[in-house]
Parts: C-alpha cells; structure tokens; sequence
C-alpha cells in the first residue's frame, strides 16, 4: 500500500519532471532569438534596398545567408525536441505557436523574391518582418507563461521583455531609416518613433526587473547602456528630432543611422546570448537541486520506520471555518523530523513557488488583456486583428491613456458589445 | 524537417494527453467523495456518543465499520493510480495533498480509540474529523484547480463547491446536534449556526451555476430541494431556531435532528454520486472528440500536398504594434481549409479555452485569497494556522465583511506587517 511518503517522493518526482520539461522549452528560445536577430538585419537592409539604396544589394545578399544558417539552426532545434505528448509542459500551446511560425519562414522565400525584384513596398516588406518576428517571439512568450518554476519564470520573463525591446529598438532603426532614405519626418512618424523609444524603455525596465539572478546578462547591460550613452545612436537621434521641426532630414545620413543602431542592437544580442546561456544554467542547477533533495527522501524513505509519523491532529482549537480550509501549519525544523513535518514542508513550499509564480506570472497579463480585447472586438465588431488594434490604440490616443487601460475598458463593457448579427444566407 | 502540420498534430496530441491526466485525476473524486461521505457520519455519530448518548455505540461501531471499506476503496484507487512522472497534470501539488489526507488516515485509528474510551470531548473529536474531511477535499480542490478543460474545470469546480456544501451541512448535522445532547443553544452556536446555512447556501449556488452540464446530478439536486423544503429538516431548523430565545432545546429531539440532517446529507450523496459518474462520461466524450479530430489531421498530414499553405502575410495594413502582438486573425471556413487556417484555427480555439478557463478559476480564486493571507499572518505574526484563520474571521465579523476582503486588505498591507525579529538565542 502506497504510504504518504510514497506519494511525497512521487511528487518531487512530479517537480523534477516539470523542470526537465521547462528545460526543453528553454532550449529553444536561443535558436529563436538567433533568427529573430537575423530576420532584424534582414527587415532592415531590405528596407533601404527597397528605398532606392542600390549599394545596400550586396549586403542583403548577405544577409539573407545569413538569415537561411539561423533559420536552419532553429529547424534543427525544433527537428531534435521529442514532441510526444508529456515531453513538454503546456504543449498544446507552444506547438500551435511554433506551428504558426513556421508557416512564416516557409512564407519567407517568396517574400525574398519580392523583394529583391521590388515588387513590394519598403512599408510591406517591414510590416511583413514584423508580422514573423512576432510570431517567434510568441513561442519565448509562450515558454515563459508555462514554466512552473518561478526563478526561471523570472529569467523567461526577463528573456522574452527583452527580445520584445530589442524588436522595438529594430523597428525603430526600420522606421527612421525608412524617414532618412525619403528624406522627410512626417509628424505621425515622429510620434511613432518617440512611442518606440517609450516602449523600448517599459521592456528593458522589466527586463533589469526580473534579471536580477542573470549576473552575466545584467553586467553587460549595464556595459552597453552606459557606451550607448556616450555613443552615435544619441547624437543621431538628436539630430534626427531637431531636424523635425521642418520635416527633413538628411538622406545621405541614412547608413550612419543604420550603423548606430546596428551596434547598439548588436551589442543587445550580446546580452540576449548571455541570458540565453544563463537560463539554462538555472534549469541545470534546479534539477540537480531537486534530485538531490530527492535521493535525501528516497533513502528516508527505504527507512522509514526510523521517521516517526507526527502527530496529525491538532491539540489546539481550531477555529470554525466557512470553508474548510487547507491545513497549513507553521514550519520549525523540529517538524520536518516527522513525516508529516515533510509533508507539511513540501505542502507550504509549493504554496509559496505558486503565489511567487502567479506574481512574475502577472507582468505577462497586460499583453493578454490586451489580446483578449481584441478578440471581443474582431468577433463582436467583425474587424481583422489589425483594425481591432487600430481600434484600441487610437481610443488611447485620443484619451490619453494606456493601451491597457483601454483594453481593460473594453473587456469591463463586454456585455455592450452586441454581436454584429450574421448575416442573411441570401 | 518538421513541417508546421506537425507541430499542428503535436498540439493535439498533448491536449489529448492532458485530458487523459484529467481523466484520471477525476477518477479519485468519487472514492473521495464517498470516504468524506463516510467521515461525516462518523463524526456526528461520534459526537452522539461522546455527548453520553449510549444507545448510539452500536450504530457508531458499525458505522466504523463502513468508512473502513471507503477508506481501502480510497487506498485502492490510490494504489492503482500511476504516480510516475507526467502521468497526472499538477502531481506535484496534488500528491504532497494526497501524503497529507493519508497521514490523516494513518492517525484514525488511534482518534477512534480516544473516541470509544470517552478519552476526548466531542469539540476535540468534532476537529479532528474536521481536519481529516478537510484535508481529502484539498484533494478535490487540487483537481479542480489543474483542470485544463473548461468544460471539464467547470463540472470539477461545481463537485468542489458541492462537496463543500455538503460538509457545511454535515457541520450544521454535527454542531446542532452537539447542542441538542447537551440541551443548551449558546449565542455563539446560534451565530455559527446561521452562518453554516448561509455558507451552504453560498456553495450551493456555486455548483447550481457551473453543473450545467450535468444533468442528472442537476436534477437530482432539484427534486431534493423541493422535498426538503416540505420534509422533517425546515421543521426542526425553526423548533431549534425558536427555542434558540430562551437558549434551552429539548434534548430528547437529538435523535430526530440527526435523522432529518441525515436524510438530507445522504440525498446530497446521490447527487454527488451523480455528478461523479457525469463528470467521468464529459471527460471520456472530450478525449474521443480529440481523438476523432486528430485522426482527420493526421490523414491530412499523409496529403499535405493536398492542402494549400494559404498567404501568411497579410495584404491589409498592419498597425504600429508598441508589444509585438500575438497574430490571431478572424477565422472563416474559407480559411480552415488551408494548413495556416487550421493553424489559426487551433490558435484561435487554445486562447479561447485560455480565457474561459481563467473565468472558470477565478472561482476558486476567493479561497486561495484567504490561504494566502493566512500564510502571511502566520509568517509575520507568528501565529498557528487556526490563530491566523479566527484573526481573519474576528475582524471581518467586527467591520461586517466578508472574510476574503479582509485577506484582500491583508495582502494589500503586507508590507506594513513587519516580521516578527526573531527572539535572540538565549
């Protein structure tokens, strides 16, 4: 007959289990930053290709090389991971994210092609990048909201705030570059630029937030933060809002600009691959933690006879509950000398790594809010995800608040949302 | 190499993984059921005759006798369960639950020995049987908790809060009866009392709102409602209820109000019987509608060439995005049709789940609430769980609030509750 102790080691082992798990996930999200970094470049170069910069060619050659080797690493990584079901936490989820992606790089050829034979628009093409980036960005989004530890909760949430504000900072280098090559400032590109560098800063204030045990990753933020200060990318962004005030700018600039974002991004990459190589370090140490743990409550186990059982009800009065609440008690090490005391330990551990999760769980609800929002507008109002969007960013603009805030209002108002009636089958 | 149809099936195939985990988590509601069943009517016994009631000994011997079988039947089901890793979703928590109820089991026999020799006051032995119920349905709530179904969590959080309910009212049974033996109804009983209803009530209303689905046990539910309206337990609730004004109730009618409780208690037994075996057929009809929906993916899978990729990047203009958005489009059967509009599809359908899940959860959000203000307290004022748990109690019942907004308000003021400093060495 299976003892109590029986089932507490079955629940370590349910522990170790779920942060092998986490390690797989984990493992992908290098592979994934690495092509997003490319496919960066790539929006980027494309961008002034397709503005006219008939020098840039050669370099976006280049480039999409060196986009194909990234894309095929992360096809290896996705090829080796063990799909069957149990292999990974919150499957469903991340395969349909990952599924989702690689229609996007099997989208990506044709979308070279056009390119090359500028057959789109720089405007297209960028807006395209960004739809895929954001689609392998969904798969770190993904890996962070399933992962059941909370110190390497804390490190995915710093990794995917990261890649986010990175992904800013990239869009920002398109869409000045993009004013630089056409060689006009038109004010909804400014305000679009100033609200990058806005969100740029939320991300990466999230990110020192939550990477306070990446001690590699954090240095050398720190690092580039303080060269950037002192840098190009300063002078030029300068430059670039005086010269808003009449609506040109110096086209003939456009590469320099390039240049001091690419460094900065550059060095970014840098601190992503350190976080990288850090997460999977806390996933290496935590499962040898847990197995150390582990093989301590076996052998107790084997003897446990020698552990005496403790006493189970409580001579103290308890008081009336209106429900019957889960019996925790406080833990001493005298406790933890019984079985129960272990059992108790085990019980007020997990309690504490839940309430630590739902926390850092909770940087990630205003993105879903947000989602969710959408989605409420896109069924009941018909709209496509990208007028559903427009929808709430303009109400935030016109009322002066947060995107969030406005998302919120609109899930609080669900109720008067009437669904648009189908319509007639004839 | 891996093609996104699948990492499509994949998705499927964890789902359909999870609700087999699901399955057999739901598999020990029933046996838990029953041996909550079993306590509940040894307790009251118990409590008949520790209250000098003699001519119960025999009844309470033989009832002895019944919850052993649902205990073994308990420990059998426990037995067959598979607790290796990644056999049942959330093992860790539901295991370290499952170590704690068999300690409880464990200490039993020797409760009933003190019970037997009249060594313990019924208030004593009251608890205790308390403490054990309670640590079974933590077994319940655990399930419920994992549930990665809506429909599924939905039926789970309805047995939860009956289950709930039931021993609310198992406690009314045992606490009424206790004042009957001893003749007196003291101001504090009366008050408990009222809330015991009030709370029944309370979880009542939870199951009628989410046992939608389930029929039978809806039904049952209802036709015990209009019988105990007409039936012995309103008239013994008002005899006790008018008696409470001169505080004396007539010892002789012990018998009687057990027996109303009883027969009230045992028809909420049929409906949980109910509401168990519905519960089992929703997650058999869930796993074969997976099932069937996979196997159509798969033979689509065998014809990928068949199915056309369809445009991942969208024609219509994208807005400025300040997080890279999540990409759900409107979904249409023009675009199932193609492997991206499965893709979407299943994106679409996970996030809903997602949404209505997280609705169906929030439900059980109001007792992690008080759990976790009640760890606070103990943690920073160094109290035991039951001191922590009448704290909370005493102030919502002073400023006339419900007990979760104290915690709430608790948790809110965390940081003004200083940690005790701990009391020097010698």
């Amino acid at each position: 007959m299976k003892s109590g102790m029986a089932f507490l080691v079955a629940a370590r082992q349910c522990e170790i289990h779920e942060l092998q798990q986490l390690m797989r996930t984990s493992a992908l999200v290098r592979p994934a930053g690495e092509c997003v970094h490319e496919l960066q470049r790539e929006r980027g170069l494309s961008n002034l290709w397709l503005g006219g910069g008939n020098d840039f060619g050669r370099g976006l050659e280049l480039q999409v090389e060196r986009t194909r080797r990234s894309e095929s690493a992360l096809r290896a990584a996705l090829e080796e991971l063990d799909t069957s079901a149990g292999r990974i936490g919150n499957g469903a989820r991340l395969y349909s994210r990952i599924a989702y992606a690689l229609q996007g790089l099997d989208a990506l050829p044709a979308l070279r092609a056009d390119v090359a034979a500028r057959r789109v628009a720089a405007d297209f093409s960028t807006r395209a990048f960004m739809q895929l980036i954001a689609a392998l960005l969904a798969v770190v989004f993904e890996a962070a909201d399933s992962a059941t530890d909370p110190g390497i909760s804390r490190c995915l949430v710093a990794m995917f705030h990261f890649l986010q504000g990175k992904e800013l900072a990239g869009q920002e280098r398109a869409t000045v570059a993009a004013a630089f090559t056409c060689g006009r400032l038109d004010a909804a590109t400014l305000q679009h630029w100033l609200h990058l560098v806005d969100s740029q800063d939320r991300c990466f204030a999230v990110f020192v937030e939550f990477a306070t045990d990446a001690v590699n990753a954090m240095a050398q933020w720190r690092t580039l933060e303080s060269s950037t200060r002192t840098g190009a990318l300063p002078r030029m962004r300068a430059l670039a809002l005086a010269a808003a005030a009449d609506s040109q700018l110096p086209s003939a600039r456009s590469r320099d600009w390039f240049e001091a974002c690419t460094q900065r991004i550059d060095g970014m990459h840098e601190v992503e691959r350190a976080l990288a190589a850090e997460l999977l370090t806390l996933c290496r140490t935590r499962i040898a933690e847990a197995e150390a743990d582990l093989a301590a409550r076996q052998a107790l186990l084997d003897d446990v006879a020698g552990v005496p059982a403790g006493t189970f009800f409580d001579a103290e009065p308890a008081p009336r509950t209106d429900t019957a609440a889960l019996v925790t008690v406080p833990i001493g090490p005298q406790l933890e000398r019984s079985v129960l005391g272990m059992v108790q330990e085990q019980s007020h551990r997990l309690q504490a790594m839940g309430d630590e999760l739902e926390a850092v769980r909770a940087t990630l609800s205003e993105r879903k809010v947000v989602e969710r929002a959408k989605g409420l507008l896109m069924a009941h109002r018909r709209l496509s995800e990208a007028e559903a969007h427009r929808m709430l960013r303009e109400t935030a603009m016109n009322q002066n608040r947060r995107l969030v805030d406005v998302a919120e209002s609109v899930l609080a108002m669900s109720d008067l949302l009437a669904p648009v009636p189908p319509a007639p089958m004839r």
